[in-house]
């Protein structure tokens, strides 16, 4: 943005979006707006927004982000404020637009297996209005229960799924976006397939608020899959877990989920539910769980294989079931994992992805880097895809500078294994040096021109992600 | 480009080129160069190059883009040529830039299911590359024997995989690019999840060479599939086997293939195979080919649901096999129609995508442009994903303009039908208008604007896709 703008521009701003937005559509109320000011990463930095509004339709928020871009103020979008990189955190003076009030689910068509929603619509009522047509929306971030599909967008989430059903941008057929000057973009189509210029459609999933506004999105759907069978392994040693993702993709096996818990993981976990996961028993193990949804016959097999796999891997212990409940309740241990690490206190998680020969080397480099910096790094992540969530355990401020050296440690580590600083995440408001470092100066200057190429005077969300 | 350059320029571009490239990588005798002055449309414009280059290197590509852009002189990138809708044609007086000497697989990594490959490498060659390790690269588009991945890549291929597996873009990891001041550009990466940073690899997939020229590729690949079982269905009415097609993407089925081929079609194969597929006995019928990879149970499943719903859906004749040597020759009929439709004379194949309800539609609406300009229509395609290539046939020259108004009709009707002007072609120097029709004002400026912020004086096929 050109300048600052007078206290005067601010009130008429104001002014102007409650006009149109009536008083419960704009807060400035700074014990309130603070609510909205921050996402769930604790570390990025925020300000204190000029005011927060809360638009219903796409001509609402055309509206906003023209009188925004007249005032020279910036625009933060934002949905539930579920995200992990402070992209939707708030810059000082900015107008933060929330999109929770838009959302409807306004179409689901089974007959195309697809939906058009807004963007306010909770990941997990897209979830039950499919499943009622015996269709599936595959995305499915931790945060499912709250976050809202515009944010998924926005970060190109992640989740279990991915590996087998991809991330957020492998279901988008087409977005509606306001542009920087109020325009209204249509991008993509209802087909399954189409080459008809540019896909657009895919550079704004993932770009964090920085293009647009997503006003509006056509999503594909999937058949419901079969309930899966779940197996469990549990490896004395990280190297043999590792060899065993890497000896499940080597077989061709494509499970529909594969996640993994390093033995400090274990342990966190075993404490807070207050069970023994039976990985004690090899030694502080590293347990490796993977479900499989091709239902019926092709299932057992799947679960076979990947037992006989695991065994040959080394595993100390494998156990598979076919029965739900079962399945259920081991993957409690999978779903306690949150909760065990926000027991324990401040905590940095990183997002890296790494090839999935490369995990074992990676859990490995975080004990390296946990007892060179002198703090608990708990290692767990998506075996199937590489994407893993080091965790740094902190004890306070005292001890922040630490842990961020340890974190920056593992940015750095998953680069040279031949990764990325995100995997799911994305880069917000705490990543943009190593996105920078990841890009290159060729890659960071085509992002620049793409940018200002659709956001000459930077309305949207400047300064996250890259400046 | 601004300006015309002189005789002088181009002398000494051309000599330029040769001192890099050397004598045998630089053509420019008009009676060679012309071979590599148009794709396999014969329709769209198409002007003579000042020379044909073939670089073997990425440095070769750099230095190429940068003394064109130095002399003011157009670069259109290129592979085999086969594409459809002319977007590798040449430009008159532009530099071809032909990628066929760069045609190493540089790297198959089993283990992390990807290949890293230079953009003049054969489909087919990679396909069979990646058959030694049981992995497999699902984009199959019907050149596959002679196309490069370069062309895949610049055109978003699809093929008869899409309805499973998706189009090219869908298995691309990542991309080095050469741009337009001929500085190297590295997209994506090796891991299979990754959202730091904007979706420049799915930007530049599908660009048609006005961004950039491809110089290698990362490729993920997946296990081998099964070998197919095989269904072939006949209906007497179109009505009819697009209530089958709703019905099976209804039903929660994904089969490995769906083709659909209209009565028109199927007449034209039958005379061009001399064989009675026995569509006939139904009157004229029209033929679904569906294929289940799914293996074993899962398989003989999946096509006793297909069988049944073709059925119920009114088809005069169902069958099904599981021996390949049987399905091999069931899906003779859909490998002849290339040959039949080319033994029938000058055409103009469409490439329109509609919803998948929609097809019978499509169908019917092409019968009645064929009455409406008295030409022959034969509509056949991709009916798993709604990619329906309608081929209007004409008898020359005289019948060109009714010929060009009926395909101009049929995209008409397929963004009538919600729909787009391109499932797997694209655009190129042919359908320019219709893609400014699809995207709409605001879509055209976004893409002008994208372009000129990688390619600011119109150094990469200046004029093509759009203007």
């Amino acid at each position: 943005m050109t300048g600052s703008p007078t206290i005067g521009t601010a009130a008429d701003l104001v002014a102007t979006l409650t006009a149109r937005l009536g008083s419960a559509g704009v807060l400035t109320d700074p014990d309130v707006t603070m609510t909205y000011a921050r996402d769930r990463l604790p570390l990025a930095p925020s300000g204190t927004p000029l005011a927060v509004v809360f638009p219903s339709t796409t001509e609402d928020v055309q509206a906003v982000v023209r009188s925004c871009a007249d005032a020279g103020i910036p625009v933060v979008p934002r949905g539930a404020g579920s995200g992990l990189c402070g992209g939707a955190n708030a810059l000082e003076g900015c107008v933060v637009l929330v999109s929770t009030r838009m959302n409807r689910i306004v179409e689901v068509d089974p007959a195309n297996r697809l939906a058009v929603v807004e963007p306010g619509v909770i990941n997990a009522d897209l979830r039950a209005a499919v499943a009622e047509h015996d269709l599936f929306y595959p995305p499915d971030p931790a945060s499912y229960d709250f976050c809202t599909l515009g944010g998924n967008l926005a970060t190109n989430a992640g989740g279990l799924c991915c590996v087998k059903y991809g991330v957020t941008t492998d279901s988008v057929l087409g977005l509606e976006v306001v542009l920087a000057d109020g325009s209204v973009l249509r991008t993509g189509r209802r087909t399954v397939k189409g080459v008809a210029g540019y896909d657009l459609t895919k550079l704004f999933v993932g770009s964090e608020g920085t293009l647009g506004v997503i006003t509006q999105a056509t999503l594909s759907l999937r058949p419901r899959p079969q309930a899966p069978g779940t197996l469990v392994a549990v490896f004395g040693r990280t190297a043999d877990a590792g060899a065993a993702v890497t000896r499940i993709v080597g077989e061709g096996l494509v499970p529909s989920l594969m996640e993994i818990m390093d033995a400090a993981t274990v342990a966190a976990v075993e404490q807070h539910l207050g069970t023994d996961l039976g990985a004690g028993d090899s030694g502080g193990g590293t347990l490796l769980l993977c479900q499989s949804d091709a239902g019926g016959e092709a299932a057992v097999r799947e679960l076979e294989v990947l037992e006989r796999v695991c065994a040959e891997a080394g595993a100390a212990l494998v156990h598979s079931t076919s029965d739900p409940a079962e399945g259920a309740m081991l993957m409690q241990a999978r779903r306690a994992v949150h909760p065990a690490i926000e027991s324990m206190g401040a905590h940095m998680t990183d997002d890296v992805c790494v090839p999935r020969t490369r995990i074992a080397d990676l859990i490995d480099g975080c004990a390296r880097i946990s007892a060179d910096v002198g703090l608990r790094i708990v290692v767990n992540g998506h075996a199937g895809d590489g994407n893993m969530h080091p965790t740094v355990i902190y004890g306070g401020d005292d001890e922040f500078d630490r842990a961020r050296s340890a974190f920056d440690a593992i940015c750095e580590l998953g680069l040279g294994l031949g990764g990325t600083v995100s995997g799911e995440h994305g880069i917000g408001k705490f990543k943009q040096d190593w996105l920078a470092h990841e890009l290159g100066p060729v890659g960071l200057r085509v992002h620049r021109d793409i940018r200002r190429a659709l956001d000459p005077d930077g309305v949207f969300n400047p300064g996250s992600m890259f400046a």
